[in-house]
């Protein structure tokens, strides 16, 4: 009998919460977004829930008006390593741009961030979207998605080379013959590539996990193409349960065409639970942020999406017809389809569509009680749409107290959720592989040279 | 009456001691160089001795042969935010090179690990040395010196920018009109320089300290005049009490004539002190260290510096006549002079000159008693010759905790130096000012736009 597909469930942190107007509330301490003492506070709740891991999101770039909400953040390979110290078992996932850095330092912080957190570290591999963020960095524009994506590919190539350019077994500590490191274990790795030329070896030992866990986190066709090579989970954006499933089937498909086991990569929609002891109590809460918003920032930021200006998006009419297309968009371009197919499936107007993102920008809120939550993850892990859930409260703390405290009890005594951390590293307990470091080979069948 | 001069005390730390063999000691983890507790150890015992920092080298790159002695080192941002976590008051200094960072990544680290640490971040500028470290960055040599100088100019021209780009007050967080930040208050910086165009904002809200303490570790003319326009403490290499003088007279100078106040300034030689109860043992404990040493390792180092072969450098030999002059090196030209000088003037032979530079590599080893620490450390402050020591400990923990325990409290005894911390803010401890972020100009006579 093959054993039981175990559920995973990572908390997403954001500030005081995914809610774009959490920070308003009463509860709220819109200075928490780079306080380290509000994030290690969330750590110690999620871990107190035996969660898998955290995440940050990232992006190197000042998001959106700051009047709007919270947006100043901390660099979260840094943040995480904080969040290391007051914790000892749950993963640590850190989204890191492939466009705005380079390989040799990022993967430098990766393995060292692994070290620090005995084997926790996991890295959320983005490319970028938005001209804004290229700015920053000499550019005039943002590089075609598909050069970004090509880009990526390369960088991971150099990545897992330089991870693996230590031997496991490199360090013979040999006080008496006076030899530190076998110098043939430590080798240079010579890369020679379209985007990258990188010598190595890596000036870190081979960290505890080998590789920090691989995440992914876009949607596109090349995005879907970028995890099934390299992800071992995938977070994602889905509206409803059909999609779900035809995104959990494209994804696994693309995984196994290239040989490997679809088991191997984790699929993680977000989910913006809103719960409350009563329904009633989880509507009036929902309700109560969505009065918050102030639409005339949120209306911004989807005409700039939508190629246009506020003046096009009448608040209290449907989206205009005139809208871009997927392919005439340069980034998150799944989440702009998500976004129109959202409006006009249920007939949104442009206030009604902003009620419906500001929670999750896109990701699915579930409003409802602690039952009515593990019901809809259960049915989406039993249909075959996830693998698990990235958690992105609308309030925090208390929304992620409220899912520890309360949904993961339900999970647990369901069966359907761990009791018990089983495994020390983030990799174990996501039931994935400590990659070998023989002769850069992991995927031998994935690297080009 | 002026206030009397405060001595500053740093903690370099590095591994298991900054003599090449202290992890040949039997009471040496040979693991400890990539271990968090290990470091964490180290950072408590030095917050013990009230010192004003902690500090990190760093190159990024594989140093050395790994047979020698530990090479493996944790990216130092990251690692001094896991020590941030264990520690309250010390500084906590990293090195990180402007020639192979982005602006935008690194200023935003160096102000997250402000955020992170309440204020006790700085930042030691360097330009890195060395072709092999270029070549994991793209390039096939390493840039001209004078070039690297020039782009860590302009990269401390984009970060001050972008460590100003939020006012102080620029958070609202004004809940009843829905207004977080004030807008106009975060500014793009728009930089378009020689290397750099960078837009900005950046993303996080200006730190406690404005700034990271700026410091800065070369020595050769160009890094002089880096030093004078930008650093507020300088870590430099001197031998003899007269040259210290006269570098620290030179820096000084080209200080005030850049109109700055020379104590903004502070000048801090290595010092790799081995300390034992009584002068014999000290001479004991540095015989022992210089015994382990494998002389083959550090002749193959010093043939690479002086561009020769090691058969060029038989080991009971003088150094030969053929060596190339300071004009000739591309990098740590001013230890380059340091090395031949110290040579030369004490007629070492090469396997006398390994036994010299085993300990610092070029900083002054001095062992001796406690008292004899004190006095020679006295001695250098009170001559005008240093404004206080990185200490350098032979081993570690032990050569620190000997220092912390016995070295200390004679100079408190003195007068000399803190019985508790004063301030909070790095910055504090060193009696520097916090930068105003006043329209990026706090310099406004050193930014060139």
């Amino acid at each position: 009998m093959p054993e039981k597909r175990k559920l995973h469930l990572n908390a997403f942190l954001m500030s005081v919460g995914h809610h774009e107007a959490s920070w308003r509330l009463p509860e709220s301490d819109p200075y928490a977004g780079w306080s380290v003492k509000h994030y290690q506070e969330l750590a110690r709740i999620a871990e107190r829930g035996r969660l898998d891991s955290l995440f940050l999101a990232d992006s190197p770039v000042q998001q959106g008006d700051p009047g709007r909400r919270p947006t100043g953040k901390l660099e979260p390979t840094v943040l995480l390593t904080a969040l290391a110290g007051v914790t000892s078992r749950i993963g640590l996932i850190a989204t890191a741009s492939t466009s705005y850095n380079e390989p040799y330092n990022l993967a430098r912080r990766f393995s060292s961030l692994d070290h620090i957190s005995d084997g926790r570290a996991g890295w959320n591999i983005v490319t970028t979207a938005g001209a804004d963020a290229a700015r920053n960095f000499g550019l005039d524009d943002v590089p075609l998605h598909r050069e970004r994506y090509e880009r990526a590919d390369e960088f991971l190539e150099v990545a897992t080379k330089l991870w693996d350019s230590w031997a496991d077994d490199a360090v013979l500590a040999d006080k008496d013959a006076g030899v530190h490191a076998d110098a043939a274990k430590v080798r240079a790795i010579n890369h020679r590539g379209r985007y990258f030329r990188v010598d190595g070896p890596l000036n870190v030992p081979r960290s505890p996990q080998g590789w920090p866990l691989l995440v992914q986190a876009g949607s596109s066709e090349d995005g879907r193409d970028f995890a099934a090579k390299w992800a071992e989970a995938v977070f994602t954006a889905q509206q409803t349960l059909a999609e779900g499933r035809a995104f959990y089937r494209d994804l696994k498909q693309r995984a196994a065409a290239l040989g490997r086991d679809p088991d191997g990569v984790k699929i993680l929609p977000g989910i913006v639970p809103v719960i409350g002891d009563t329904a009633a109590e989880a509507r009036e809460l929902d309700a109560e942020l969505e009065r918050l918003i102030s639409p005339e920032y949120a209306r911004a930021q989807l005409a700039e999406r939508f190629h246009l200006t506020p003046a096009d998006l009448p608040l209290d009419e449907p989206l205009p017809d005139n809208l871009p297309t997927e392919d005439q968009i340069e980034g998150a371009k799944s989440r702009f389809t998500l976004i129109v197919d959202l409006a006009r499936r249920e007939n949104l107007t442009v206030r009604q569509l902003i009620g419906r993102l500001g929670g999750g920008r896109g990701h699915r809120t579930f409003a409802g009680t602690p039952s009515q939550v593990a019901d809809t993850i259960e049915e989406w892990f039993d249909s075959g749409a996830a693998d698990g859930f990235n958690i992105m409260p609308a309030v925090l703390p208390s929304g992620l107290v409220a899912f520890v405290d309360k949904v993961v009890p339900i999970l647990q005594e369901r069966g359907r959720f761990r009791t018990e951390y089983e495994g020390a590293t983030l990799r174990e307990h996501y039931g994935l592989p400590r990659p070998a470091a023989t002769s850069f080979a992991y995927h031998p069948e994935l690297i080009t040279q």
